[in-house]
């Protein structure tokens, strides 16, 4: 491909289901005019449950979908295959690959004025240590503790975000990450479906905390590192013009996408394609 | 096998993952005797997002398991592998298989009184219509309700299952379902997992109703569907004698196990041994 044809290629997300869609609206928030191509693994979902050596396999083949459409940059939105698959996914691709860690981990530690960083996610995220491994190969200083919030997908997923018994259930999470170390400052939600909770969790930490505390989205984080690699190589589109990109939807199984999808991603979504990897 | 040797040989039970376990302490209240296998495919869970060939394909590999151990009866405590499976399990089995589906139905039936009854359980059980058939066919008259309820489980494998969120969400869900029809006086626990929440679900519904609900824990009508079938064909053992019997746990991957498991067992659980399918 000639550089021009290489910009105006679309970038690509996948993910293991329709969380990853938190990042493809970051990333339309961030760059509006790029092209975007989504895969949601969703007959394979969830990934974390899965061995390393799947998760692995299954990853590979979705980023081979989205090289097969010409994507100019890959980025892995699920974090347990970020954290299983990363290097063989870069290995395997011609293109740029972000993964769903990376750009939260950083974005923490370029914020954290104490030192004492937050981590919540799913149970495999947080067994996974990869926040952990990614935050003490930068600095080892850092003090961490991590938690899993097993509640916070289904309460995003039933679009139950910001009310009572979110609040509640952010109370009870919260507490006792704030009984393990009360002077965390910076918060990183780590994983996709938590940025629609974003909102009462800024609130409950703060609250518990009695002092402000950043809340870290990594799918943000993730769409500020797009525009830096795609940046840094001249592959960005010029975001300036008006015409929104274009988003293409693809997903393995079409069990209750539509509804999930729109939730995800703030707007309405224009439909799944049903793919077979 | 001769049958003193079938009679004193232990009961089958599989599920996707551990909540399968409510149908294995069930069936040690009701034949305490009895001496039991489980299998939980943890290394596969959940079964609910997966196609009905690849279920079917598991669940054949958990029954030949649990056959490969001498049990003289199969019972599938996974409400999608019953679902989707108990042709394929029952015409490859030996020994008679009680599925998760039927128990519960039946028991709905001889219990309600306005002939109106509901049942919760996953999205995946309530898009299987599942229950619709096994009670339809039973007595078309019935007028069904059912909902997914998508928080129960991680509820219960949080252990919040009888407090204020458990209740909040009890009610956010019922309510829905009491509006549907509100002449509801039965209400089956079509998941495995809800026995646990049993009480809650029970105050609440009772609360919205104004009348009395009687709730159906399948795990239960399932243990009642073990002593039938076993006490007709000769095949059970003295439940009067006061040793109770040896319970052997196996699954194909330890995450999380003992914790969860000794949630949904209601006694503490000497281990698992990690098996591969």
């Amino acid at each position: 491909m000639g550089q021009d044809t290489t910009r105006r290629a679309p970038i690509g997300v996948f993910d293991s289901g329709v969380g990853g869609l938190t990042v493809v609206r970051a990333l339309r928030s961030a760059l509006p005019g790029e092209d975007i191509v989504y895969l949601g693994d969703t007959a394979r979902v969830p990934y974390g449950s899965k061995s390393p050596r799947t998760v692995e396999r299954y990853s590979l083949a979705c980023q081979q979908f989205l090289l097969d459409r010409g994507v100019k940059l890959v980025m892995i939105a699920c974090n347990t295959a970020s954290a299983n698959a990363l290097p063989a996914l870069t290995s395997a691709s011609p293109v740029p690959v972000i993964g769903a860690v990376l750009p939260g981990a950083s974005t923490a530690l370029a914020t954290t004025v104490a030192r004492h960083v937050g981590v919540i996610g799913t149970l495999g995220t947080v067994r996974s240590n990869a926040y952990a491994h990614a935050i003490f190969a930068r600095d080892p200083g850092v003090v961490l503790s991590s938690l899993a919030c097993p509640l916070f997908v289904p309460l995003a997923e039933e679009g139950w975000v910001d009310d009572e018994i979110a609040e509640l259930v952010a109370r009870r999470y919260l507490v006792q990450l704030f009984a393990k170390d009360p002077a965390i400052d910076t918060l990183v939600l780590g994983c996709t479906h938590y940025p629609l909770l974003r909102d009462v969790i800024a609130r409950v930490a703060r609250s518990l905390a009695h002092h402000e505390v950043f809340v870290v989205d990594s799918a943000r984080a993730m769409a500020d590192s797009a525009r830096e690699v795609l940046g840094s190589s001249l592959l960005s589109i010029d975001n300036r013009r008006t015409a929104p990109g274009r988003l293409d939807c693809f997903a393995t199984d079409t069990s209750r996408l539509d509804e999930l999808a729109t939730r995800f991603l703030g707007e309405p979504i224009t439909g799944f394609e049903l793919v077979d990897l």
